[in-house]
């Protein structure tokens, strides 16, 4: 129980949305990242509104009675240093928010491969009218890796429209409600060749850094596209643009980066098989107000002492369904 | 009954597919367009391999013993000129082997401006990593005019992904297995305004020539994209331009124009807010064989005297289901 938490507001460049609410139930600090360490002192709860903020660990000596941080994001790798790890610090992320969006974005892209639109639109440029090959999404067949919420609702969306939809997750096993069969992880080298899409919709843990490797691209078809809605650092990025200029994949719709922003000298860019987004699959209309909401939400239950919704397993990195 | 009836086919630049089993089952005659008049004489059946084609009209007077016209495609509007509708040629087409490609090319193209991904292409040409608005396709709404059988799958596969969608016909009614409201075509101008999406997929006919008049391009919401699969000259094109240049209307997927190839002096090909398409909505990977045997099997109830699939009502314009 706490009846008027502080709570200290970690500002970006979004809008700030719910704040006036939130005063009339808390001490709101509101900060930027320069002045966290002095705005964390004495707080009891840290609000990270700039989710895309590094200074938390650089400010965690200061946060001398934290005891929950929220991420209204669904990624909360850059949270997992060993001092919030270990600590009793609870972490909340905003599952469930971002999934049909990324599922929406997921879709898209592959409608943007299949129907080869980027072809279109350069041929527009020209002003050049040519035929070219298209392709059905109908029948094709992909594998989501992920089995969290985000993989889930992309899974139901994918199916919907007529693909045959496969997972990974941590372990194997079939009779799944959302996908056909899921194949272990550990596996997914194995596995991905069978595919003509890939998408990747994982947490970046210790287990999934790196698991598009250049042996899994190695093993892809020619013919496949990429989605990553993950994490840049789920592939190997310089192994992926081989692929990319070599032929030995399609194409690649990426939304996320080793780097991000994406610097000015990648490779990437230039790439005409290559969708690049600025780290926004997740993104919609109206959806500050949800977010900002499931913090309210959240933040009674905290006041009243009851569990809190979207815990992350700090051991594993995510929310545990 | 007509054990060995001579086929006319008009080829094109797509590669005949089929001919050899077209061989065993009837006198073939492969010709273009010049050659149309002396290969038509004689000739039961004419086989429209190239759709594209403008000849027929032309080579009628030569059409001395046809019983039967095959188009391998959606629209026969080339084909409704007086000599043919008052004969007694049947007509026939492809109903059914372009609905999927199409519904897939008109939900992409919702993808493509929901998710904005021609200013994602437009950045990443200069290497600009910056945040832009995207929006969901679930709950918009959705005007799809045409009820047949193009006009019903794109129905299907849009409200599998969420979207409200509802439908023009000739005759408005409710309770219809596709769509929620089927409003009659005549209140188009009424209702279009109340859409997030408009989609052509009317055949073209004197009834829904120009149908996207001025009115209801002034009609629409400013935030609606327009995507035209049916024919173009279902719009009135300049004013459709106008409105896409004033910011009447906010995009426009357009795959089909009153001119075909469109004149390298359009307008359209320089908007930013337009996706142009060569007149290739309906292709598919592996449609060639679909066509030929929807062909030989018409072909097989043609010598056995039995009635023909996929009619069309020379009246109307179009194959009434």
């Amino acid at each position: 129980m706490n009846a008027h938490p502080v709570i200290t507001v970690l500002a970006g460049n979004r809008p700030l949305v719910g704040m006036e609410e939130l005063q009339r139930e808390a001490e709101v600090r509101v900060t930027d990242d320069a002045g966290l360490p002095e705005a964390l002192a004495g707080a009891d709860i840290l609000y990270l509104w700039d989710y895309f903020a590094d200074g938390v660990r650089r400010a965690w000596p200061a946060a001398d009675s934290l005891r929950w941080i929220h991420v209204p994001a669904a990624g909360v790798d850059k949270l997992m240093f060993p001092e919030l790890v270990s600590s009793e610090v609870v972490l909340t992320n905003a599952r469930g928010v971002f999934d049909r969006p990324m599922a929406e974005h997921v879709l898209g892209s592959m409608f943007h491969f299949a129907k080869n639109f980027g072809l279109a639109s350069a041929q527009q440029r020209q002003r050049q009218w040519r035929h070219y090959a298209t392709g059905d999404l109908a029948g094709a067949s992909v594998l989501v890796a992920g089995t969290g919420s985000i993989g889930r609702c992309t899974a139901r969306l994918l199916a919907a429209v007529g693909l045959r939809v496969d997972g990974t997750g941590r372990t194997a096993r079939g009779g799944d409600a959302d996908f056909g069969t899921i194949h272990a992880s550990a596996d997914f080298a194995a596995v991905a060749g069978a595919y003509d899409y890939v998408v990747l919709a994982a947490p970046l843990t210790p287990d999934t850094r790196g698991m598009l490797s250049r042996e899994v691209l190695t093993a892809m078809k020619p013919t496949a596209v990429l989605i990553n809605v993950g994490r840049g650092a789920l592939a190997d990025e310089a192994a992926l643009e081989d692929a990319l200029r070599g032929g030995a994949l399609a194409g690649a719709a990426l939304d996320v980066f080793e780097t991000e922003p994406l610097p000015e000298s990648s490779g990437l860019w230039e790439l005409e098989n290559v969708l690049v987004t600025p780290h926004l699959s997740g993104d919609s209309q109206n959806q500050l107000p949800a977010l900002a909401r499931q913090f309210a939400d959240n933040l009674a239950a905290f006041k009243a002492g009851r569990p809190l919704a979207n815990v992350v397993d700090k051991q594993l990195g995510f929310v545990v369904s």
